[in-house]
């Protein structure tokens, strides 16, 4: 049976949200998530290969897009400017949908320790990812590692704000959040 | 029935690390596991509440000894001199054995994706255990977070070269990773 599907991935995602947001996650299943989505398992499983990756749709484009952003700065770029190109290349891409579902999507991860285990992960995985670029460039171990982190660090910080409504746009925020960690890392001492 | 268990979590634990290493975690089973330390599974499963936990057994520990170093730093001490304090009581705990099993741990964990999925996760736990104690103190975010995020990290780091064979303690390790890792991240501009 073919079915139309324009957006299905977004509408699983929303879907998985809501589902999981009202009946827990551990209580919900894959064929609750397609069904609130008007879609079916099949179409779910094409999309994401399990019950937790719906929240952490697009985490692996993220990475992508810090390695090209990451690309395009100058060869003499100090690694805070190289890390500060692959934000702005990354937070460019969000939308409007992102803003709207993710004080939800972040109250839901933050409620199921699976979810958060996952979170992590993906987390360190966007760090390692970002620390590649920076060894690529010529920037050595340890100082591309922290300032990866860094710069993780603050894209997550700024969704959060972003999200919550504040600010122009996630690519400012992004920014000034970037500015405010390393000015702390300055700082310990 | 009543058995003898002397160090039978720290036999659980080297039994599932030759285990997993042996034949793959995903195969591997609880009961598996207690044979080869020659315990039951009711007993495994006194120790620790799933077949994952055995490869990070003492984590949950290594929070209460960060929060314990902290408290004793003195009140005018600095961010990273209170990170110091949480990293030198800390390590101060560690074992040969668990000097002696670290890199097969390590090769285990590396191995597997819900390992490394865990691993981060009781890593992100460990920061907030650290970045809470720094906060009682009076440090300000994001100050405390990257202070935390630095002082995790050379615990790590330190980890794996002082299991590895290197240094005379685990201590300077870490005191000199930790060193390493604030001049980096003062560097990055």
């Amino acid at each position: 049976m073919a079915r139309w599907e324009p957006d299905a991935r977004l509408r699983l995602v929303q879907a998985a949200i809501d589902v999981y947001a009202e009946q827990g996650f551990e209580s919900s299943t894959v064929a609750q998530v397609a069904e609130r989505a008007g879609l079916t398992k099949a179409t779910f499983f094409r999309h994401f290969p399990d019950k937790r990756e719906p929240l952490f749709a697009g985490q692996d484009e993220h990475g992508a897009l810090f390695t090209a952003g990451a690309a395009e700065a100058p060869a003499n770029a100090t690694p805070l400017e190289v890390v500060t190109a692959a934000l702005d290349h990354a937070t460019a891409t969000f939308t409007a949908e992102q803003r709207a579902f993710g004080p939800r999507l972040r109250a839901v991860v933050a409620a199921h320790d699976e979810l958060r285990e996952r979170a992590a992960f993906k987390r360190a995985h966007l760090a390692e990812v970002l620390t590649t670029s920076l060894r690529e460039r010529g920037i050595p171990d340890p100082t591309a590692a922290i300032a990866a982190d860094l710069g993780v660090e603050a894209f997550h910080r700024a969704f959060a704000r972003w999200s919550d409504g504040e600010g122009p746009s996630y690519g400012e925020l992004a920014r000034e959040e970037l500015r405010a960690l390393h000015a702390a890392a300055t700082s310990l001492s």
